[in-house]
């Protein structure tokens, strides 16, 4: 017989019954009934009863055993009286007599029990992982997070695409987040890089001639702690491919991920028509390039309706340019109390408040309520009503100015005002794709202009597009929105040397600098580059999405703490000396 | 149409003649033949003949491409003359018949030729990888090792493995090798350490109950250049199981690697039986712990024959303790020339030379020659060649002295007559696993007992065999070897703390010292750790001899040079004064 198991912890049913075997696992729990010992024996399959009664030479042995004993056990498997059958367990109908027992690895008293579901701080959590990760929850997300890796990997090879791994000590990269440095020790004072992205490998690889790459990529990313990212590294999965167009790469990467949520999203719907929306139409509808479509609030422009109306405050910003009226619609949302809530959280955003209609039966007819309908009187009301579809019991909210200055409040109003109403669908994921990104932006207060996104991209229209305003230029580059979520971010790429250094010098940047920060890129485009595009799938906002966790050191397995450090592995630590002699550094105090 | 492609460069056949067609690729080269233009248009998949002639009116544009031009073309698809057919290419049968060009991206002269098997200096290759990238050998490189990486990992999933992914930016992991550290933004001073290995990791998912772990895994060591590894980085694959035996991870790991090399081995054989050798065996009959066993060549033990005999250096030398002399049988080395170039090649590996003895035919039977048959006479020389089974046109060298002296050169001068007499199959992978290493090995000057290998492997027997001479304790640790590499290695942990600390304390590393650097992990060993074990097979390695390929960098897409540089990315670099201040570093010029 093996020396640890004849069987997993899974493994035996009634077909079992008489069979002697062989297990090995952790201890769940153990109970005491009347002088008989049952302990829960789990391993990563299942669980499995066993018992150990004062007649068993193993008995003595057993019972010195606690909670999270690795242990082996031989033993002879039994029926379960038919009234102890556990339906809900693949080893419900059975459990095992113990002959024998030897502890593999016993345990100390537990910072934190693996049986139930007792909270514990995060830091104990991370600190003891070890434990915390055989927990059923983590052993799900864990599990889960490596089958949808392994998914997308098969779905990508399955359209033609290869895996080819990209250098992760290298270049620094500056595409716009802090680089992690590493020192070299053979060219003291020098400094590689970890990547913040494969961006410039994928697409060297493209003018390698590839055609099609993909790559579950680690990331490296020096960023200040946030509760929904990393602070130091996170995975995606990346693609590029040669003579594509933008409908192309949608083509492509729609089944792949739409087809991760249909196999992992445990039965919730995945939209299979994936609507494409342009950067200016999120910004209006949904005030936000990454909108929930599940909620089904649209906003619009109302301007016409406030301009020289008795509301005074709208009439008069409507003679600034540049400025409009926004309606959000809040389809049952007709009650002042309702309504009062809403302006509250307006303000707690910073604004002076959220102007409101509301619609309500009065028994003769429906009534517009609310001080806006006075101001403006019946007609205008009745006019706004009809634009936005609503009717009694519903209620509509108004935000005007600059859309630059209060699209953002609009965006996260309408998400609160859906979650509120509960018009917000949540067994659902609703996609869409974000299109027509600026490929500028000026910057409010030096009034110059910068990339908006990455300077990577074609800009619709190529080189002649470039002679005109850089604000109208827009780019093939495009976001894929998943219920409120950026999941994936791509364009097709700028591989023309002369419309790229046009494009930088619109954003400042002469031929020299551009030559020197991208100059790998820059001269490899100048040996026969093709058309190319692709873009990249965050891993573990995917995961976190199907595991429905808020916090992504849910869906990591050995993540930091949101101070950048690892407890249990104590990480960071000071160096030896003569690890900084050889790399020609000395550390500064941080007070200096 | 596509915009750029109705087919790939390897797709048309004699089905699609008369089809209109749209192809884009890369000029491979131009030729012209009496006015018409010949371009062979390549991409990834395939080359394609598309022809050109003055009555086109493309022909103005298509006299412009040079090589490496990306260009699309549209055209008809035409039967090649009968006798112009190409047999050996998918689209021999065809040619296009260019009527529109476009030219995506142009291309500079060349510093390397893309078409033709000529030879660049490795600085140009690495430089322009974009370029060598194209060439077929490095496309053939590439797919083939993205190739076995994936059928590693279906291999893997197949037996019930999972792949985890484990931390790239981490704690120092002192495993011998030198660690790349990343300096802390956030807690100046601090660093952290990229991983040599998951190690740690790997053993802390057993620890935390997954079982069956798996992971492509990068590695990062400071290495000083060596040509056939990386100075920076290396993958592998890496695995662990809990509950197991050695044998149990033997029996898990040769299906996936022999049957990589049945798939990728081009019809080389492959061994199907995989011998157990011990270190000790393998040291004594091969002179190394990565024998190369196509060679036939078995080294043997043959002091009794010299003890006391006529060859007074050899019998001298055996009355020191600790000595032997060894026997390396050379079947058709029985040449006096052979013998002398042998002989030579000892003396330039620093040993004095070989003795000798050749088996030659003198017409009336059987005669040994060479002076060291003289010297000990006819009788000693007939029972050597009878224990080395040698007969006429065979050859013995024989070295003296203690075995740790002359080991090396015995395994060097086995491999140089295997090679030499071509006894060597290189049609073959042949595999052995190496086992029973020792834990320890005394520093021969100083006297010290350390770590022979890593020091988380169990000793066989156990904390008992701890209690004996340290020199005598076998490890669960073994090496995968195959044509003279070390493919695999690995261990069964000591996964018991006290055992751990005891195997410590005579290395000299106290319990406080064990913590400070292992402290996860032997933290965790405390909480219930299951036995486990595993190991980590090199893919550089694994490609390099799928590929037959000598040096790693043909099997690495974008490699640093032998000085730890990419010329092409510039890396490393000189930091930015602003990140040297925010990760409160200095950097101290080379010369002080």
């Amino acid at each position: 017989m093996h020396a640890y198991r004849s069987h997993t912890c899974a493994d035996l049913t009634a077909a079992n019954v008489g069979d002697k075997v062989r297990l090995s696992g952790w201890v769940h729990r153990v109970r005491d009934h009347g002088g008989i010992l049952f302990i829960d024996l789990r391993d990563t399959y299942g669980v499995t009863q066993v018992l150990c009664d004062p007649d068993s030479a193993a008995f003595a042995e057993v019972e010195k055993v606690r909670a999270e004993y690795c242990i082996r056990i031989d033993g002879e498997v039994k029926a379960r009286d038919p009234e102890l059958v556990n339906p809900k367990l693949p080893t419900g109908e059975i459990e095992v007599f113990v002959r024998d027992i030897e502890v593999l690895g016993a345990a100390k008293e537990l910072p934190l029990q693996v049986f139930g579901d007792q909270e514990y701080p995060e830091e104990t959590r991370l600190k003891y992982r070890y434990l915390d990760l055989r927990r059923e929850a983590m052993q799900h997300n864990m599990k889960l997070r490596t089958d949808v890796v392994r998914s997308m990997r098969q779905r990508m090879w399955d359209q033609g695409f290869r895996e080819f791994q990209t250098p992760i000590i290298t270049a620094s990269s500056p595409e716009g987040a802090r680089d992690f440095l590493v020192p070299s020790r053979l060219h003291p004072g020098k400094f590689y890089a970890l990547p913040q992205a494969p961006q410039q490998f994928k697409q060297l690889i493209m003018v390698s001639g590839y055609d099609k790459y993909f790559q579950i990529a680690p990331c490296f990313r020096d960023e200040d702690p946030r509760a929904d990212r990393s602070p130091t590294d996170f995975y995606q999965l990346d693609l590029e491919m040669s003579f594509v167009e933008q409908q192309d790469v949608f083509d492509t990467i729609q089944p792949v991920i739409g087809g991760i949520f249909e196999e992992f999203g445990g039965g919730r719907k995945v939209d299979q028509t994936w609507e494409q929306i342009s950067y200016r139409d999120a910004a209006l509808w949904y005030g936000t390039d990454k909108p929930d479509l599940r909620n089904p609030i649209k906003m619009q422009v109302v301007s016409d309706h406030f301009r020289d109306s008795g509301f005074a405050i709208f009439a008069k910003l409507l003679e600034q340019e540049g400025t409009q009226i926004r309606a959000i619609p809040a389809p049952g949302g007709g009650s002042r109390k309702f309504c009062d809530r809403m302006n509250a959280f307006a303000q707690k955003e910073g604004l002076p408040g959220m102007g409101y209609i509301f619609w309500r039966d009065q028994g003769e007819g429906m009534e517009a309520a609310g001080p806006l309908a006075k101001n403006i009187g019946p007609e205008r009301t009745e006019a706004i009503r009809q634009q936005l579809g609503l009717g009694v019991g519903d209620a509509a909210f108004f935000l005007g100015g600059k859309p630059a200055a209060f699209e953002g409040v609009a965006g996260r109003a309408r998400t609160e005002i859906g979650q509120e109403l509960k018009l917000i669908d949540t067994d659902r994921f609703a996609f869409a794709w974000i299109v027509d990104f600026p490929i500028y932006e000026r910057d409010a207060e030096t009034g110059k202009i910068d990339f908006e996104h990455n300077p990577f991209s074609m800009p619709q229209g190529g080189m002649a597009a470039l002679e005109g305003d850089p604000e109208d230029v827009l780019g093939y580059q495009y976001d894929l929105a998943c219920n409120g979520y950026e999941l994936v971010s791509g364009a097709i790429r700028n591989h023309r040397p002369e419309i790229m250094f046009k494009a930088f010098e619109i954003a400042g940047y002469g031929k020299d600098e551009v030559e020197k920060r991208f100059g790998g890129m820059v001269n490899a485009f100048q040996y026969g580059a093709p058309p190319h595009g692709g873009c990249a799938a965050g891993i573990d906002r995917i995961v976190m999405l199907l595991a429905d966790e808020a916090n992504i050191r849910e869906v990591i397995m050995f993540p930091m703490n949101q101070r950048a450090e690892d407890l249990m592995m104590n990480a960071p630590s000071l160096p030896q000396n003569e690890q900084l002699r050889e790399l020609h550094l000395r550390t500064i105090p941080a007070d200096k």
